[in-house]
């Protein structure tokens, strides 16, 4: 997608033989690339989200091993310890644990370990081309649906079709496209008058910062609102749809998301409104049965609830913090928002109802291919 | 109750004549009064949240009519104007008008205009006295309900009565006691291990900076948590009930509250967790059937939205910008929880279902009275 009206991504190999990635902790207020030359890098920006969004951290740990072996010594030892620290980054997103077996799974077959080092970088640039792929397909299956959408709301006299979306499951949490964000900018694509209301998305502002900027930035129109707002949006009839990401669907359909999902999903049940999932089925863990119980939500440090990141007047970061000093604060980083609660997974398969029959019968599908 | 070891009220006359209100767009990092000394001064301390929360704001008008009748020539036009201009600082409180009418009321049944100024002064002080009387009351209310629950929990060997809050409904938004938190105290004092799950309220943060800092002050434990995190909380067991104040509730149990609240009441029907409003019956709107229609619902600038205020590491205050410059934001103040999802309402008269027959009943009540 668009920044500053040139097509970029957000990881790429540099000339240099590096890796760099767009360096989120910086957007909306600067655009920086970080480097990621080593396990450290790679560790440090998964945890520390330089990158984040489910599938960008799969690319990026992808990415991660490919640079650790060309580091060392390549062969059985580093490749484990590149794994398993890699996979201790961030508990929640399956895409990680995928994407590393992913390369794993490439090099244990690659006889050879002195080509250990092309064939990680190959996988790497495999997975993040079937991302790009894949969310393009995402976008075409919810073009569908918000088409049908647009049709019915313009026959009733609506001038524009309102989304309503959480976080960032944009391009800056994928290669490219995005995976909420792939329909609404195909649909802005195709003529349809889109306006998107984006929650901010506390604690880490994902929404305000993220997708408000990237939506700024490819000419889709869009209003920031605070997490408390979009009940009351939808109550009084002014959201048509929502559309979120997911980091893990589990076989049934529960959906594991940033905290504050549910609370949409219930207020889209209440007041009719369709709520969509954008999910690559490799989001899929078709181990977890019951997503409340086995799905492990990432807890993180209460800093990010007790203080606040941004820019003053003068265009200079800072942290505010917005209690009193001995506050204590808990930051559960994702809820679960059971299937039930889900109208449908768009996925790049297409649209799929969030239960597990149907997950049932996609994955036999998968099989058959 | 307590800032610093010392019994407090949000509002008090000064020696000086003066009358002088917490101001509370500084707390909790910095204790300071704001003198309202006339018209201007009332309008601006309501306007500019100086006081917020229905029950103060209401005080903080009749204080503001009394002042202005002192400062001028005390009459029918005087009050017209002070009336009119304090009416119209904030739409959603119905304790503003009900306050402001008191006051007339008064001064009208009160044929020397000479008297009016004690008069208006007298009659603020007897809304301020049974605001604390009435909030005392509230808090008895609850501390049956909340008393009832912990034996239940106790006895299923939990060890804290988990109580979850939205916004402050707490001392700082009334004279003293507060609505929502009258229980809480009540229930601290009475021996039961209460905890309390503070939302922080974006956009303001009025739990963050308020809510949070008023309970440490009076000693009770509480954890500060995003206002995303709650629906999660109680799907997870982790609360024990919701205890909400209100700006107005209409005659069928609507319940118009901070922006938010019918997003955690959604939650707490979803996970069967009781969901209270502690509600002064001064803030029933008897003309109110259909609280989604009838209620207007105050639009706040959306500079509430994408700046948000606290304090730097050096405790210099400070405002940041959490997304792009160019990012425009909206900023609906309340939403309306329709009477369905409200457990009771905990009034100064006793606990009464949030419906149509039980308020008719109350009022009947009243009238009798």
């Amino acid at each position: 997608m668009l920044i500053n009206n040139r097509p970029s991504r957000t990881i790429r190999e540099h000339a240099d033989g590096g890796v760099r990635v767009l360096d989120q902790r910086v957007l909306p207020h600067r655009i920086e690339e970080f480097v990621i030359d080593g396990l450290e890098a790679a560790t440090f920006a998964i945890r520390q989200m330089v990158v984040r969004g489910a599938p960008l951290i799969g690319a990026t740990a992808a990415y991660g091993v490919a640079v650790t072996l060309r580091g060392g010594k390549p062969g059985r030892e580093l490749l484990e310890t590149a794994v398993n620290q890699l996979a201790a980054t961030r508990p929640t997103a399956v895409n990680l644990r995928w994407a590393l077996q992913r390369v794993s799974n490439r090099l244990l077959a690659t006889p050879e370990t002195a080509e250990w080092v092309e064939a990680a970088f190959a996988e790497a640039r495999v997975i993040c081309e079937e991302d790009v792929v894949c969310n393009e397909a995402i976008g075409r299956t919810g073009l569908q649906i918000l088409s049908q959408l647009w049709e019915r709301r313009k026959a009733a006299g609506a001038r524009r079709l309102e989304i309503l979306t959480h976080c960032n499951a944009g391009w800056l949490a994928c290669v490219d496209w995005g995976t909420a964000t792939a329909p609404i900018y195909q649909a802005a694509r195709a003529g349809i008058p889109v306006h998107v209301w984006v929650d901010e998305t506390r604690p880490r502002n994902q929404g305000a910062a993220l997708t408000a900027w990237e939506l700024g930035q490819n000419g889709v129109p869009h209003t920031l609102i605070v997490d408390n707002a979009g009940g009351h949006l939808m109550q009084r009839g002014q959201v048509d749809v929502c559309i979120v990401g997911t980091d893990r669907v589990g076989a049934r359909g529960d959906v594991a998301n940033k905290i504050g999902t549910y609370l949409k999903a219930l207020a889209a049940q209440d007041a009719g409104v369709p709520f969509y999932v954008a999910a690559p089925t490799s989001s899929i863990d078709w181990s977890v049965e019951d997503g409340l119980s086995q799905i492990p939500i990432e807890e993180r440090s209460g800093r990010e609830v007790t203080h606040v990141w941004g820019v003053d007047d003068a265009g200079v970061a800072r942290e505010v913090r917005i209690c009193a000093p001995d506050t204590a604060a808990a930051n559960p980083a994702f809820d679960v928002t059971p299937g039930r609660l889900v109208t449908a997974l768009l996925t790049e398969a297409g649209v799929v109802a969030a239960d597990a029959a149907s997950l049932a019968r996609l994955r036999a599908g998968e099989c058959e291919r």
